[in-house]
Parts: C-alpha cells; structure tokens; sequence
C-alpha cells in the first residue's frame, strides 16, 4: 500500500457545513416562531451571502421569486458582491440590476428572452460575464456537478413554521433547486404568499429548508402558454392539418410534447374536429407532456386525452384542472403537481414526438429563435427536440423511423436502432415579410458577436426527422445523403432562397418517394383549412368548453 | 365554436381518485396508529391491487422491497392476477415466482442480470410478457407518461406515524416512483425497517404516502460497487495510465462517471500515485457522478476530489461519507442523500466523461454486456455512454471534440457543436480467452431469439469517442469515414477476428496523425504498469486509507 499522506488527516472535511453554521448563527436571533419577519430580508441576505457565492435565483419562464430578487438587489454591494448567478430565465429588470450594481458578476442561465438586449449590453460593457446558456435540465444538472449553490433563494405558496412548503400548482423548479443546495450544504431560503398552521399538501419537506420569509405580495407568474385562438390564421390550420395527417396519423403517434406556438396550438384545436372527422379518437394524441395548454381543453372535453404531465401551471387553468383529475396529475389539496425536471425527462425519453414552431431553419434544417442583436437562450426545447440516443425501449412510431446504424455499410452488423420524431414547424416567411427559410442563421452572428464558443443553434438539422411548412412535409428522415435532404427541405420552403433552389422534376420524384408530401399528396383540400374547423375560435370559446372552470386572466378577455 | 358534445359533461372525471378512495377504505379499519400490522399485508395487497393493475415494485441493483415482493408472491392468484409489473431490476426470485404463479403477466423493465436466464425461460413458455426494456430514467419518464403505475410498493428506512419517511442513505428511486404514483391517484405502499416518534430528516412527505408497514426484516441491499483491488492486475493498471494520459489528462476532464468495473477501479486507485507524479491533482477528476465506490476512498484521501453525487449509497461507506460531508451530498442527519434520477441527469448532461468497462466490441464499436442465452437489460449506462445531443453548454473538454455538423459540406453553415467523451475500456481477449472483438455481438442473435424489435445494444458505436485496450487507444471522433473509424479500431484491437485486420502500414500512418496512440507514443512504459502502483491493493489498505471510517461487508473481508 502507498501510506496516506499525512496532510489527509489534518484538513477539515467539514468547512462547507460549518461555513453554512456560522451564517445561519447570524440571522437565528431574528427568527420569530420559525419565520424571518419581511422588514430583515435585506440583513439576513448580506449576512447569508459572502462575496463570490454561487447563488440559484429561481426564475423560470413562469413563476418568479421577486421579492427575493427585489430584496438582493438592495443589499450593499460593500458586503455582497461578485456573486455567481444561477438562473433558468433572466426575466426581470431587477435581475440585471444586480449586475450594473455589482452585487453580481457572473451567471449561468438558460434563458434571457425579455432581457436579452440588457444582457448583451451588459456583457459588452463588462459588467457581466457568462458562464454558459443551457437548457433548463443541463443547468440543473450541473448543480449537482460543479455548480452546487451556496444559497438558493427559491419560492412557493405557503410554509407552516417548520419549513414544509406548498408550491400549489406551481412547483416546477423548486424541489430540484432545493435539494442541490440543501444537501450540498447551501442555504435554503424561500419566500412563501402565506404563513399558515397547516398545509394542504407537502411538497418540500422542512428538514430542507433554512430560512423562510413572508412576500410583499405573491410572487409573480405569467401565463405564456395563453395562446388566443383569435389569433390563429387558415395556414395555420392548413399546417395543423398536415400534421394531424401527414405525422400522427402516418406514425401513430400516441404520446407528445407540443411547442407553445399558434401552430401547434392549432392542432390542439382541430383534434375534435378534423381528427374525428379522420377516426383518429384514441388512436393518436393520448399521453401528453405539455403545460396545461388552454387550446387543449376541447380536446380534454371530447375525450382525447389520458393524461398530461406539466413542467409548470398556467394562470387561469387552476379549477379546471382541479376538476379533471383523470387528466392531470394532482396532489390530495386537488391541485396539480408539476415539476419541470420530471416533465423535461419525461419529454426526452418518454414521449415519441416534439413539435415546435420556430423562426429560422437554415439549409440542413438547424433552426434557432434567436434573432439579430438577441442572446435569448434555449429554454427547454432542445432537450426535447433531439433524438434521444440514450433511449433503449421501442415504440411503433419509434420504429417507423428505423435505421441501420453507420449507414448501409454496417447494416450487416445487425445493429438498429428506432428514433424520435422531432418535427419543425414554420411558415416559409414571418409577418413582415422575413423569409424564414435562410442561408445562415443569426444565431451564426450573434453567437461570434457575444464570443459564444460555437453558435446558439436551438435543434440541429440532424436531430429533425420531418419539416412542416404550408407548403407540405419534408420527410428528412427519409432522405438519402445530404443532398437530398436539402433538396427535400427546399420544396417545401416556398419562395425563399432556399425553396428558390428547388427544382420541379426532383420535387417530384421526391413526392413519388413519399420523402416530400404536398397537400394532395395526403387528400387535404387546401379550400377545407378555415378557421371554421377550430373547436373554438375565441379565449370565451374556451371558458365554454370548460364549463366556466377556465377563467382566463385580464389581458385575454375581450368581454 | 364546435360546440362540445354532451357526452363531455356526463362523464366523471374523478374515476381514478374514486377508485383509489374505494380501495383505501378496505384497509382503513385494519390501520393502528398511522401503521398497517404486519400480519395484515398480503390481506392488503389483495385489497389494494386488481387484476391487470400496473404494479411499480422499487428493486433497483442495490436496495429492494423485499418484504413487499415476498408478500406480494403470496397473494391469492384468484385475487390479483395478470398485473403488469413496472420494475427498474428483475433481481430477486420471488419477482418471477409472480409470474410463475399468475398474479404478474408483463412487465417494463431495465436490468434483469442475476434472473436472466429464468425470465428467458418463462417468456419462451408464455408465462411473461415483455413490454420493453429501458434503461433506468426512461422507466422513470414513462412513469408519467403512458405508464403511471396504479400501486407502488416502496421501501425505505424509517416511517413516522404520518407516514413521512427517511430513506437514509439509500433514497435511489424511492421519490421518483413515489411522486409517479401519489400524484396520479396511485396507491403508494412502503415498507420501512423501522417506525419511530421523529426522523432524522424527511425524504419523502407523508402526503404522498398511503400504507406504511414495518418489515420482518431490514429492506435487502446488494454492495455492487464494491471492487477488491486484490483483483485488479498489471493489465488493468496499464489501460489505466492509458486512459489517463491519453485521455483525462490530454482533454482536460474534470468531471465524469466512472463504470464499476475493475478497470475503472484501476484509474480511481492510481490518481494518488501516477496521476500525482504527472502533476494532475486539482487539473482532472475533481467533480464526479458515481455511487460511493470504496475504491475512490485513497483519491478522496489525497484531496483529488471535490464532489460526489451518487444514485444510490454502497453498503460498507455510511460512516466514510458521513465524516466527509465537504466531498458527499449529504443531509441534516449526516448521512447521504442519492437520488438515482438527478445523478442520471446529471451523469447524462452535467459531466464531460463517461467511462465503463464492456464484454463485447464490433467492429463499429457498438458495444454489449448481453452474452448468449442472457436477457440481461441495460441499466444506466446507455444513459450516460451517449452524446447528449440536447447539450448546449460549452466545457474545455467538450469543445476538444468540436466538430462541423454535417459534415464537411455543411461546415460553411458555421453550425459546430462539441461532444461528450464516451470511452470504452476492454481487454482484447476476455478471462477464459474469448475475444472482445467480435464481427457480431451476440446481443444480435439474443435479441432475434427474444422477439426484441431490435438488438439489445449497450452501448452505439457513433456515441463512443474512444476505445481503450492494453495495446492503447483509438480516439474514433478524429477518424474521417468509416473505413478510418474501423482501421482504428483495429489498431487497438489486439489478435482478435478484428484487430487481425489491421495493416501495420495504415496503423503507423494513424499513429503519426494522433488518431492512433500505443502507450510509447504516450511516454508510457509497459515495465511501469504494475500493481504497485495502485494506491490500495486490497480492501484492508481502503480501510486504513479511511481511518477506520470503512466498514467492508463480512464477505470482503480477509482478516
């Protein structure tokens, strides 16, 4: 044996634990019946974050918690500064204020959409440094890697005075937050709406939490996946369409994760209607992996749907959801229970298709919603929007995807393996007349502007079996070299200069092949795609279909 | 607006929450004090489970409800019959007494290593039905998806009077299936060893708790993860400075996952001494994504490591890692908190390096531990041994590998991205002189004899970056083409069927372009490569190593 070195011995093992005591020892004397009163936030937060510390803020695309935000954006940048950000969404003012304040300096993130002109202004001026973008399951992930925080500042409904926490429907990140600090030895502190004696449920255990304080007010949350149905155009209907036939139906696609556009919600809202007309009811579109969608409830009414499973909730979808418990999954209180890592792991490896809208695919069909002059982010898309290659068990559709793996050298090997639909939707060219078919992306420029190490490309052409535009459905998948995949995604891209490339005769092999589909191909009348065939046609027409139990917020009533 | 159909509006929608409530209620009467008494179980089961329920039954490779599965095997089959059991590891023989006796007829699983041989047997006599196999998390994902189990049965340390449990160091899968279950209307069974007045900390929130039983005796546990060096050879060690110096040290890998294999066993125990002599410490292996090997203990020792996270505890390392807290995530009690899930994601998309020991190679370096008449599964490693194509943050190590997407005709696009090291270590011929390297892997022909839709493939040749063997390395990420990739591959291979293909002329040329290196073209020499290096050789020198704090099971022990 090669004896240990004596210095193995005489290190402590115990320094982050010990650190994490010496803090909470500071703000114990202001704890009154197991809770920090509000007006001692700002002390509690300088005495509980050392310069430098990596702090998880939560801040996802939907629930926010703000007043720990607003609250460290008031500490004194003498005593806490340079901080290490970690954030799924940079969404609110304050959160960049930290970082013109000094407070913070670096930050690791998944998402900036309402910020990113701030978070590119920042970083050119210096005041900020990126780690690097993820998408939300990497970032967290990594928490329990190199990124374990020192704090977390997390948020949820209520807590009882010993630390056990209701999230209500909104529980989303904050379990997977809570339990990387918490059993990394950083410190918990969690803003709650209300102290109560009991809880209606429990989502995060007390023995997790250090630290809770009462909010102002509630913590903040936008409904983003509200989409108006007014809003939702004949192509849009045209492309559902193409999908319902072109993609369900062919595959038999009976789980799914759908994107948060008009196009996909178009879908939802042709199910009882154009996928009754085709038989489709039970065949397609069961087990879904989604937020709760609005647009989907005449299709939860009709009888499509066995379950959803939700990263977050929805403003306004609350006692509907509580009165569908065959559907959702909910808790004993009634209401739902999410969770984003869950629904994320669910989306990647459960469920055999993704659907999103996006705004530009470039010639081998990479795609990214980034746009000139914006470091958005990914958000949660790319993990569900790639072949899963870690995926062993198969499916129908899986299998209808079938391929030798190394190509037609190695199929003698025996070796196969299924794959994931990961279908793209999009219009050939965007309100305002931008094509979206394009010959580089953006995210090209954009990523060698903010000195990203590579572009940030949102799915990568190789990972998209199928692009759907009003044109028709590129079956990529089923192409044969590189070649002519391109030539597969051209005839269906319109009059953009990548479609300009198209030519007539090869498009119509490829529609022989069954690799390119037109409308006619697939007996869809393009005369039939009205607005008309939408279960509903209005946000009230949902409020109907619900029976009153949707109760959409302001913004979205017209009445 | 489609007006909704009456239908939607006379049906229930609280089918499964009335059902759950129905069956509760038998039980009800027979619970004493928060408890139901031991003798009452198979009483319960009969009560709690129908015909043709999905059934999760926790047994993952280490901890497994036990109590539960034997009483389970005693149901009355007029009773319960034709279940279909969700289950991570076919492991115990009462799991397929089920079968044999009729309560159980399908079932999802993902490793079925120590009964394979008999569930290969009842699948040919008709007697189980195979869903799928999965690897661990997509079971998981399914679990929220198409596969909500209608009863869990669980296990875990302790129970209070409210149901709130402590898992202790073994929390593995238990908050998964639980969740999956209880937030699904699913009736959620544990069995614990012992119920107290107040626990050490809460794992699970009683909420989400229907039965809690005390068990005859404590939940079984297997310590897999255990590797006596006494076992590893000069072979070993020499791959081991390979994979060091050609890999770890070359790439800059910070953070991985380790397999369980001797191999890797090997690389854990000469950090401290080869690894030290070539000045990595602080530079390689800091953050790390594997269960409490006690071979990591000397590395742990020599201050080489800064985190682990772990899927589940190793029997023998509760007193280790409860003294090294800075090192383990650990909770209030002082003991481990794993959770198999969130160091899935993380070994799948937080760490640079996956690196596992393999039975069989073809040419194309798809890899398997599946040999003939086995019906083994998967486990976690496909999880892990893939390139996360999902991942969008950048590392020094992932950005080694960078490379056009497309190929070279795509790369003017200016879309790159980098890619995980998947590395695969094998010796060319197995113990009993079977070679490693074959034309076709039995995986193959088992899978055809099963009826699987395709092979059972462990590990595809395109996720893997790197082939390791006593004659050095193949870095196959650099190889242009296929033939190049197989020439390589060849190169390392030994005089097995494959590595008799290789050209010395075409070996020396990738020798020179560094797609090739043999441990002379490393600075390593052969003579070095000796036992003496390792850092403990056997398990008497890990227990020194930890001061006493390692307490080896009974069957490791020599002394």
């Amino acid at each position: 044996m090669n004896a240990p070195a004596d210095t193995s011995f005489s290190r402590s093992w115990t320094t982050l634990r010990d650190e994490k005591a010496r803090r909470l020892a500071v703000v114990a004397p202001w704890i009154e019946d197991g809770v920090l009163p509000r007006a001692r936030i700002v002390d509690a937060l300088e005495a509980l974050i050392r310069p430098g510390d990596r702090v998880a803020l939560e801040g996802d695309n939907q629930k926010q918690a703000d007043f720990l935000s607003r609250s460290l954006a008031q500490v004194d940048p003498t005593k806490v500064s340079g901080i290490h950000l970690l954030i799924s969404s940079i969404s609110r003012p304050e959160h960049l204020t930290l970082f013109e304040r000094g407070i913070a300096h670096k930050v690791d993130f998944a998402f900036a959409g309402p910020q990113s002109l701030r978070v590119a202004q920042l970083l050119e001026d210096g005041q900020l440094e990126v780690g690097a973008i993820h998408t939300y399951v990497e970032l967290y992930a990594r928490m329990f890697v190199d990124l374990a925080p020192r704090v977390a500042l997390l948020c949820a409904d209520k807590a009882d005075r010993h630390g056990n926490l209701y999230t209500g429907p909104n529980t989303e990140d904050t379990p997977t937050i809570a339990e990387a600090a918490a059993f990394r030895h950083g410190i918990v502190i969690v803003q709650v709406n209300e102290i109560v004696d009991e809880l209606p449920r429990v989502d995060i255990p007390g023995s997790w939490v250090d630290v809770v304080v009462e909010a102002d007010r509630p913590f903040a949350i936008e409904p983003l996946f509200t989409r108006d149905p007014r809003h939702i155009g004949d192509l849009q209907v045209l492309t559902a369409m193409l999908a319902i036939r072109g993609i369900y139906e062919a595959y038999g696609v009976t789980s799914l994760n759908h994107g948060i556009g008009f196009d996909t919600a178009a879908i939802e809202l042709i199910l009882p209607t154009y996928g009754a007309e085709l038989g489709l009811k039970g065949k397609i579109c069961r087990n879904w992996t989604l937020n709760p969608h609005p647009t989907l409830i005449p299709a939860i009414e009709s009888g499509w749907v066995e379950s959803v499973h939700c990263f977050g909730s929805e403003v306004g979808m609350e006692a509907y959801i509580a009165a569908r418990p065959d559907v959702f999954f909910t808790g004993r209180d009634g209401s739902l229970r999410s969770n984003r890592v869950l629904c994320q792991l669910a989306g990647q490896y459960g469920v055999d298709l993704f659907i999103g809208s996006t705004l530009q695919i470039d010639a081998d069909a990479n795609s990214s919603t980034v746009t000139r002059g914006r470091l958005a982010g990914f958000g949660g898309a790319p993990n569900m929007g790639h072949d899963p290659r870690g995926r062993r068990h198969a499916s129908e559709a899986w299998l209808k995807l079938l391929k030798a793996e190394g190509g037609p050298a190695a199929a003698s090997s025996g070796v196969a393996r299924g794959r994931k639909l990961v279908v793209q939707l999009a219009e050939t060219y965007k309100k305002g007349g931008e094509p979206t078919f394009v010959d580089e992306l953006d995210a090209v420029s954009v990523g060698a502007k903010s000195g990203m190490p590579i572009a940030p490309v949102m799915i990568y052409g190789d990972d998209v079996s199928h692009v759907v535009t009003e044109e028709g459905i590129a079956y990529l998948h089923k192409a044969q070299g590189v070649e002519e995949r391109r030539a597969a995604l051209a005839a269906v891209a319109g009059v953009t200069p990548i479609g300009l490339r198209a030519e007539p005769a090869r498009t119509a092999e490829l529609r022989r092949r069954g690799i390119v589909a037109y409308p006619e191909d697939l007996g869809i009348r393009r005369g039939q795609a009205k607005r008309t065939l939408l279960a509903a046609r209005s946000i009230d027409d949902l409020v109907e279909w619900s029976g009153g139990l949707y109760s959409p917020p302001a913004r979205f009533r017209s009445w």
